[in-house]
């Protein structure tokens, strides 16, 4: 297996991008992996491959074969591409099969884009789209939105653990804070934690702060096997330590235990394994709040904390920059914002951004191994992957 | 690079199977390769990674996030899973993605799924959900359908190279012809040259018998190292000899040249030299005849034609069993039928059939290497495989 490093990353702002169509976002985004991966002065024209995160584009705006209407838009036609699709985990997914197109020798230089457009739409309302992550003959058919089952977790986890709303509050103000330092997120304003507690409730328990937001974006990143990038010179090239995934199944009602993401569980374990580290070994850690309940879950299941205590941990300020882990460290999906196919490479792009130091104020000191968790549905596939500086 | 080889093939009948939803479809193919490939005799509970090619279910059946949902409900829970698509190219594509997943040694076991049910709707027309392979800005807002594309190049073929319709009639012949001897086909009845020439008008010049219907269908093939294989005593294993794939421009107009499918040329010549070979080599070619002037570009494009001259080596018997290079050898998209997503996976395990000598009737004899070439959209994705027993 050839080690693979991430040589290049790029990222549009975040937000209702009504001016930008989607192959417009994608480009921007590539242009700017590109660029910073230095590929022209290696003299390298295009890539040998182009891997696609997206998840409603078919449903949302008509347009399938992204692989390839995104390739022939960058001008790189002859090179192989595909889109990937794990619902919001489509973006992680996507890197996912890029490092080991790669890691096998088929392909040298791959681009892992993640795209989404979801304002301006053709097709079909979002809400009903993103619904088609659950499971459409046992979830979808009763009619529940994916919030609702979002709320159904909170809800339970409230009741199990004892915790109280407010606890989760401190994932949101969190997120928020780092935001603010962050001109690619959506929402780069701080929050109160009175401003959580008063938040319009959107299904309950779940309230408006506790939600990532619908918008448009685009990520990308370069890989290559890390001796050539040592060969071309690169200046900080990062090296993936380990790349994993699990499933589990999408009806929450027919898991094993509804308040533990076994997929979570099992793509860290992965993950770690792979990388001869443990959990504890982690520096920052962008983790896949949609929703704050996920944050928790995703924390606990991973290893990060004990079942129940994650929205204390918070309230603590273990999840700060300064804190123990530092999480969603650019804003994450609720203030960052979630482009849902395009969030795992967000994501990662965060996560490389650390690593090579380049966060400014919200800078991770001494980070060394990073990790970036994308969650697909409501748990049922999770894509962990893990980072250092070569 | 491990060497990756095909250890185990699955397929259902393709039709209208009104009695099996997505899932079922997908869990009866999966169940076939996993039984053929004898991984319980090995020890194998599961595989490690499960490569979903789609295109249509988050469309036509309200069902994203397949990987998960298929791998669950194979009772597969904790490997990887997700869904890779390039319109009608999604099989071949989720199946290259399986390889590079084995060869680059991060996966042992693997299965590649075709999967398409487009009969038993809860979303949008099968037409309009076709139309999404093609360019969304630049030619499905004209109105334009998927028939009605390839009737432009089927137009503008008869007219520049100056062949009659009949011609194109050998192709759906000989495709009727072998589909009599697979009990998987969807029509296994012969059509005469005459039925051909008065079949109704689709969109002139395509007739009903130039194109390969709308249906239901799933197939699978079992992936592990060569290596691997050979330790556990598999019967017949089928090496992967080559996995390539290229892209071009959605939009017809936008191409180099219309009559030439750029992308084909790309991938057939990545794959002769990944795998050492030329064109003269293969001894069998499943070629994507989902309308019959594709498998006329297909076969030029590819170099096993000149320019203008498939339709006339038809005529003369050269890609019948018994031909120069047999094609669609157990009825191809025409008449062994068309599930979009799942095709590129039915061509590799027709192919894997023939080069096993379990094809019957239809067995190509001396089959020493096969290809299969499977298109997205009107020749934007081009995914080609070959294959010789190990």
């Amino acid at each position: 297996m050839q080690e693979v490093a991430v040589i290049g990353i790029g990222q549009t702002p975040i937000g209702e991008r009504w001016e930008k169509s989607l192959r417009h976002l994608a480009y921007d985004a590539l242009k700017m992996a590109v660029e910073d991966a230095h590929l022209n002065d290696a003299g390298i024209q295009k890539p040998d491959a182009l891997f696609v995160g997206n998840m409603l584009a078919e449903r949302l705006s008509d347009q399938a074969h992204l692989g390839a209407l995104i390739a022939d838009f960058a001008g790189w036609r002859g090179i192989e591409a595909s889109t990937v699709e794990a619902a919001c985990a489509s973006g992680g997914a996507a890197f996912q099969h890029a490092v080991r197109a790669v890691a096998s020798g088929y392909v040298e230089v791959a681009v892992a884009l993640g795209v989404e457009k979801m304002t301006d739409l053709v097709g079909a309302p979002v809400t009903n789209g993103l619904a088609t992550a659950s499971d459409a003959e046992y979830e979808q058919i009763h009619g529940i939105t994916f919030v609702a089952l979002n709320a159904l977790l909170m809800q339970r986890y409230m009741y199990e653990y004892n915790v109280p709303q407010e606890a989760f509050g401190a994932f949101t103000v969190n997120a928020h804070k780092n935001a603010v330092n962050n001109p690619n997120a959506m929402f780069q304003k701080a929050i109160t934690i009175e401003q959580y507690l008063h938040a319009p409730m959107i299904a309950p328990p779940i309230n408006l702060m506790d939600s990532s937001p619908i918008c448009d974006g685009a990520a990308a990143a370069v890989l290559m096997p890390l001796e050539m990038a040592r060969s071309f010179g690169i200046a900080k090239p990062i090296k993936v330590l380990a790349s994993a995934s699990a499933i589990d199944s999408l009806s929450l009602h027919d898991r094993r235990e509804l308040l533990f993401l076994d997929a979570a569980k099992a793509s860290a374990e992965k993950a770690f394994e792979q990388a001869g580290i443990a959990s504890n070994d982690v520096d920052l850690f962008e983790v896949h709040d949609a929703f704050s309940i996920m944050a928790a879950l995703s924390l606990e299941a991973s290893g990060f904390a004990e079942r129940g205590c994650a929205p204390l941990m918070a309230q603590d300020g273990a999840f700060g920059i300064e804190g123990d882990l530092p999480v969603a460290t650019m804003g994450g999906l609720k203030a960052r914002g979630h482009p849902v196919g395009a969030t795992g490479m967000y994501e990662i792009v965060d996560v490389i951004t650390q690593l090579r130091g380049e966060a400014g104020k919200n800078q991770v000191k001494d980070a060394e191994i990073g990790m970036a968790q994308n969650i697909g549905g409501t748990g049922a596939t999770i894509v962990t992957h893990l980072f250092a500086p070569a």
